[in-house]
């Protein structure tokens, strides 16, 4: 028998996971790991961490568990592949099943395949403004980004760095430099950072980095990145303002790197990725992809999506690996869009879709927000604020955001699975997840925000979230504002909206004082809006037809507040 | 219209959750609680961090997350409850729908109902023992309890605990003595401690709690306390040894409080608790109970089971109480049995089915054991070892449990709901869940626990768990044992079975060391066996027909190393 070959294009984290698992499952076949940089397996997503200084040692990116450097003769030894790394393939011929390669010592070469493995991965946009070339300009993609600005930021100390794009990376990179003594202004276009959060959620992380002594500025892009002898000074924004900087970090995406596939004829998807089958077979038999040059599926949406994320390459990978050796035998699921972010002491996670990507979607949806903390009171319990997003008619849960300073790793770890499942609310309220009060509420989080979503949805409770709230005082009408927390807890902070105090105790006995029509809106919070909840349900009692809870409390209220 | 009367009886969890939620509900029923107890919704499951020490204010076990503690002004004002504290329900009289209570100033009465919720806990089980009744004996089931003990372990340093049972309760306060400085020792009739964990993983606990210097003793139950002048002077197990302490805590588990059911003649289970359909109705139509009390449904066999959790009683009372006031609208839908624990640096945690409780139900199961870190090397990575059980025909997961240093919590929640949605294996090894470096692996524990498993159920790799192969090793048959780690490693630990050194990357080259016969039995293994299955897929490719893997390599091994 002669030995099947299978050659794979990329050696970050789709191409190594496709080519061990090929290798693995056919020992006979050979296999063979084309890689441009000098090194392979990078924890990309670890970059960050580096560039803190969380740790010093750039080898931890590129070991194994037992602390082995996954350089070639690791991969040739313990995996049986054989890894040719500073060579970008640069040609791929289709019909000879050939592909072509150049090292960077200048030598080329040609390797005949019998399945081709495509994990190109992405490159970081490029806005096309004026000084995008000047030193001191950057991005956070490969480990000699990572390298770069890991140098500059040891150095970081007192000097200022603009951040173009609060994203995932762009966020990360923020808390990365302003560890290092940076003073860091992220600059994100859209009116929020982190798109993939809806607006509450997301303005409660600014608030938090804000805090922490970064600057956060959005609803607004760059025009220019100015300089002088070749180096940045500065950035000029398209509302005129200038910030000088020492540094600009390019965080505003990033796009399939499709160059290879797209020249070989291979078919192209909307959103610019390789378009891959259920077993990530691209248009070409011979030839499969994986990892962020590739469109995925939308669970969700059943819409292709661009999904450019570490642990789906890893799983792509996999798939690609398997089905090129053993044939189309395993299927690819497809992504229901899962990200984690650590943001200074606050995480943020989403997984599913958001209720503005619901909406896009054409989803009628119902939503809660909830403000509580992770742990009972005694255990160092520190505050979450979830927002949950489900279809309407079915009940079907469509997605879970959380952010806060508690163990936001739980809750989106458990709502992603419930997501993937298709729970409804209904089947959330009713999770039977582990508790003792080192990990949890006795009702966990997510279930309490089920259950706040689950009374919306029967008509027990009237919520409006912080965004809606603010929509209404803006809106000037008529409106009677109810704090039912206690005078201390009033003392300390209040909303500042005119709003008046009955904490909810006195509530059934003071009812004389609010607004005699029984018509008129009423608008009730707390410190979490649990008593706010409360106080709802006794006012409907007193005839009361248009009381609204503001969903979260003072908690989740993103914006100014009176101390 | 008469409001409708509610009568709760019960006041910790159950209690509070049901009477809650059916005031928010009928703002008209009247509700009433009787609680025996001086305090109300008291946070049982936190007694143990009170007894540690790590916080002093009893008041924080009583308290809303707000700061308020739940007395019977705090039900009255914010709830419109009235609960009625140092008052015990003596009897049901089923017929006039009324129920006798005694108050502790003697004080009696009687109160009718239109329905009864029953949420009259659990009482500590107590073996019928000499000595049962001396001073320095107690359980740790009340708020009395914890306030003793609390009392006894300022004082405790340098004295002697014995606890009777390791359970989740006995290991919990094992370590909370232990915090205080007391010596500790954990007695357990049982082989191994936490009857939840199958052994390979309650050794591992076992091992750690001995490390931070707790004795455990398995496999002896206790046949006599001894005393002097009424106070206990020591423990005497049922093999004669003497373990002479000053405090002796009783912790064999609990028992449904059904006292009041019963003489009022409602149906009881099997396991003593209180027989309730989907409702949470008892077989008096206007009798509903909720809690400890009762038994509920397993999820995965289908049986009636006793589950004496804090989570569950909340969701059941929740279930209660909204049915008392609306009628039978909402179903419980059961429990699939989830746990979590701290003990000492380690979290145990686990939820569905251990390999043993699948059996006993009848499954024909497979399982696999994975060890690795819970993230990635460069961010502080901490150990995790699991195990995952599965129907072997149909692939459905029925259950994982998962202990070790790292975050078990993510690990076992995100597994409690893909336990409870139904998913197989396959599901699980596809799953999208959060990732990012502070939070995860790449590929998430339990996914790589999914992955090890379906290699096995598809026969790519044979595995055996640490226990398996310690059974090997003693039958002393004929065995080549085979470490592929590297030579340091090797030199820091090993397993002493009178294993052979080939480190992976060198096995292709010196398979010649290997015995001739391709028949011959060969166990692989490594730190945590990931090079021990690649060893596996390369000797069968050699030829070699039953090489098997010591799942979890040396990470899982939990009895003696050498060093």
């Amino acid at each position: 028998m002669v030995p099947k070959r299978i050659v794979v294009i990329g050696g970050t984290a789709a191409g190594p996971k496709a080519a061990a698992r090929a290798s693995r499952l056919d020992q006979n076949a050979e296999v063979i790991l084309l890689q441009k940089a000098p090194e392979l397996s990078m924890a990309s997503c670890g970059y960050p961490y580096y560039v803190s200084g969380m740790f010093k040692e750039r080898e931890k990116l590129l070991c194994t568990p037992a602390g082995v450097v996954r350089d070639p003769s690791f991969f040739a030894g313990a995996k049986g592949i054989t890894a040719m790394v500073n060579t970008e393939a640069v040609r791929i011929d289709r019909e000879a099943k050939v592909v072509n390669w150049i090292n960077a010592a200048g030598e080329t070469g040609m390797l005949a395949y019998d399945k081709l493995i495509l994990c190109t991965g992405s490159v970081p946009k490029m806005p096309p403004i004026p000084g995008r070339d000047l030193q001191g300009v950057t991005t956070l993609n490969s480990m000699a980004d990572a390298d770069r600005m890991r140098a500059w930021a040891e150095h970081g100390r007192g000097k200022r760095a603009v951040i173009v794009g609060g994203g995932l990376i762009g966020m990360e990179a923020c808390e990365a430099l302003h560890e290092s003594g940076v003073h860091v202004t992220v600059v994100e276009a859209l009116p929020q950072v982190l798109g993939f959060l809806d607006t509450e959620l997301a303005l409660l992380v600014e608030n938090h980095a804000r805090s922490k002594g970064a600057d956060i500025l959005t609803g607004t892009g760059i025009a220019a990145i100015t300089g002088e002898d070749g180096h940045v000074t500065g950035v000029r924004l398209a509302d005129g303002r200038e910030l000088p900087c020492d540094l600009v970090v390019m965080a505003i995406g990033v796009a399939p790197n499709t160059t290879l596939a797209k020249e070989a004829g291979l078919e192209i998807g909307r959103f610019g990725g390789i378009v891959v089958n259920d077993f990530m077979g691209t248009s070409d038999p011979d030839i499969y992809a994986a990892g962020d040059c590739v469109e995925v599926t939308n669970r969700l949406t059943g819409a292709k999506m661009f999904a450019p994320y570490g642990d789906l390459a890893n799983l792509e990978g996999r798939v690609a690996g398997e089905n090129a050796v053993l044939g189309d035998t395993v299927r690819f699921p497809g992504t229901i869009g899962s990200g984690i972010c650590k943001v200074f002491d606050f995480t943020a996670a989403s997984t599913g879709l958001s209720e503005r990507r619901a909406r896009e979607a054409g989803f009628d949806v119902v939503t809660a927000v909830n403000a509580s903390p992770d742990k009972p009171g005694f255990m160092n319990a520190k505050p979450l604020v979830s927002k949950m997003i489900a279809d309407r008619a079915s009940g079907r849960i469509l997605g879970f955001a959380c952010v806060g300073q508690g163990d936001v790793n739980r809750q989106a770890s458990e709502m992603a699975v419930a997501v993937a499942a298709g729970w409804t609310v209904d089947d959330m309220a009713m999770a039977d997840l582990p508790y003792a009060p080192p990990y949890s509420q006795a009702i966990d989080h997510a279930i309490a925000t089920a259950h706040i979503l689950q009374n919306k949805m029967r008509g027990l409770m009237t919520g409006i979230s912080a965004v809606e709230a603010k929509a209404l005082f803006d809106a000037g009408g008529p409106l009677y504002v109810l704090d039912v927390r206690g005078p201390e807890e009033f003392k300390e902070m209040r909303l500042g909206r005119g709003e008046n105090l009955i904490p909810l105790g006195q509530l059934r006995k003071r009812v004389s004082e609010l607004p005699e029509d029984r018509n008129a809106t009423i608008l009730s919070f707390c410190k979490v809006s649990m008593r706010g909840y409360e106080a709802q349900r006794i006012l409907e009692k007193e005839g009361y037809t248009d009381v609204r809870v503001m969903e979260g409390g003072l908690m989740a209220w993103p914006y100014a507040k009176e101390r």
